[in-house]
């Protein structure tokens, strides 16, 4: 592992995207999403994303100065056209909108289509939890991985969803997950570590029970987590960020853009039912109340966000590590575009 | 099992709870809503109730004519003091009010406090599809049956969500399970027919796995569903259904009523993001697609609705079967009311 500080990821990221041809603000903007991705331990997330969306740019997938646009609107709603621009720059005028029209409205939905990768949904909900509103998004991935429950073979993305609310004095509560039992970016930790992992991941390509995480590579697929239930919420967010807002399903034979989102967000003031410092005051309480509860022995009790914030406070004191080969990648690609990525370490 | 058809079934509830003060469209609405729930399969959620609901009747918790009361209001949404009468009348109410509010503003959010027990959700948000809309429920059940994620005991209601999608000429996609792994009723079944359970359900009062329904009785709790990832969902049901609303929480010591809701809905314009018919119309296609996905050997594959809509139909048919001992209680009770059950047979 080489560690490095998230300060200066930053700026190394800031340097990609902007020889890239991506304006300086985008570049840091989308830079810092993918180190705070680092940053609160989502690695698969996090900055190896500065190879691939490069990748991306150079193949024209990514057009680095598009501005997403709406495209219909009322006082409570809105739909954006990301015009294939970064990913996160719809995601995050996706939330700012809908935030700005739950301040109006209490509650605030927006959709958004032709998206590129938007990364860990977490970054927006969190956000919207930051302004004092409960947020949630669900996010469906054009490129399918996951199988459908008791289904053989890729149907959709890993389909996630998040959800976020306020607490009081204290970071948002966080549910942000892919509704497959793991991301595929655990698979790939395990199959670089050599590691067997556990039989309820994934198939093989015979629909077989497997602990091999090269499986994947051979056809395999993820399961849908919590058997029908998680594939109910799989199936919702395909609804809702993919049919809704028109994007391209998991079932689409198209391939290309690699890894469109379609993704509807949804804001809502806890002020329109009930005094919105009570709301994240009561909140906090019932939290601390469920890490206080009675634990299974050898093991802790988490709420939702805990181990985010945890990673991230201890990130930012001790660094952010990262494989070797990673960062070998992202150092071959920084000396391509002209960048001294030992300035940045 | 006994078996009855479902309007007569409907007569009798309707019978049973005038005959305990309610109106007679009061009653009449609660035992469709009940038997609705026979109908599509949930008999935990049925017309076992009909027994359940006379003893809160009798014991003062159901004020059977008390009608829900908006306290809190703007365009797009409101607050609603349930004032503990029937929580089918204040959760019909909920949805009604979503609906025209997303009607106006695409996005409509209701909260309801001090509502009694709302049965089965899926009711509700399947009647928001029906009208059209993308319809979501988050209930909180102030009574503590299910554990927490590695927590010992008792912490939270089964707190249920729900989501329905209207559908081109067909019933609706409906997402609609407990955020246990099982709905406690399934173990209640179990135990009535000394069958043993899966090992994932409920642990004893030691924390111990058990395959003994029994447990359940003497101290033990159920599991949220799909380990973290069903937790962060049974947290976020109680934050929206219980909090928001300002219900009573699982973890308040309070135990009167006995069976509490806090009801958060939203309902969804989809014309507000693109034309309403191709939407339906192309979640038709992908649920079509998704039953046609080739599939493990011996099992089927169903999309969310599928189970309730086809044991609908056969019950409709076929009568609803009911437990001897369940249907004796509802005998007991009718004549104690001075209503000849068997004119309703």
């Amino acid at each position: 592992m080489i560690v490095k500080s998230s300060e200066k990821l930053k700026k190394l990221g800031t340097e990609i995207f902007t020889a890239l041809g991506a304006s300086r603000d985008r570049s840091s903007f989308v830079a810092s999403t993918l180190v705070e991705s680092s940053l609160t331990g989502h690695d698969s997330h996090g900055v190896v994303y500065f190879v691939r969306y490069s990748d991306r740019i150079r193949k024209g997938f990514i057009d680095v100065n598009a501005d997403p646009v709406k495209v219909k609107e009322t006082e409570a709603s809105a739909l954006i056209d990301g015009r294939w621009g970064f990913g996160q720059i719809t995601a995050m005028r996706s939330v700012e909108l809908a935030v700005e029209k739950a301040r109006r409205s209490v509650v605030g939905a927006v959709g958004a289509f032709r998206c590129n990768h938007i990364g860990r949904l977490g970054y927006y909900t969190s956000w919207i939890a930051k302004q004092g509103f409960i947020g949630m998004m669900f996010a469906n991935v054009g490129h399918p991985s996951v199988s459908v429950y008791h289904g053989l073979g890729r149907v959709f993305g890993t389909n996630p969803f998040s959800a976020s609310v306020p607490v009081k004095d204290s970071d948002p509560f966080l549910l942000d997950y892919a509704t497959s039992v793991v991301a595929e970016g655990k698979v790939s930790i395990a199959r670089s570590k050599h590691e067997k992992i556990p039989e309820n991941w994934i198939r093989d390509k015979f629909g077989n029970k497997t602990d091999d995480p090269n499986a994947m590579l051979e056809g395999g697929w993820l399961l849908p987590f919590g058997e029908h239930k998680g594939y109910c919420l799989q199936l919702l967010v395909e609804l809702l960020g993919g049919i809704l807002t028109g994007s391209r399903s998991g079932l689409d034979p198209e391939n290309e853009p690699p890894s469109p989102n379609g993704v509807f967000s949804i804001a809502i003031d806890p002020g329109g039912f009930r005094d919105r410092s009570e709301f994240a005051s009561e909140t906090r309480t019932i939290l601390k109340k469920v890490r206080c509860t009675p634990n299974e022995p050898g093991a802790r009790i988490l709420v939702p966000g805990d181990p985010e914030w945890e990673t991230r406070e201890e990130r930012l004191r001790c660094g952010i590590p990262i494989p070797e080969d990673s960062w070998q990648q992202i150092v071959q690609l920084s000396r391509e575009l002209g960048i001294d990525p030992e300035y940045y370490s």
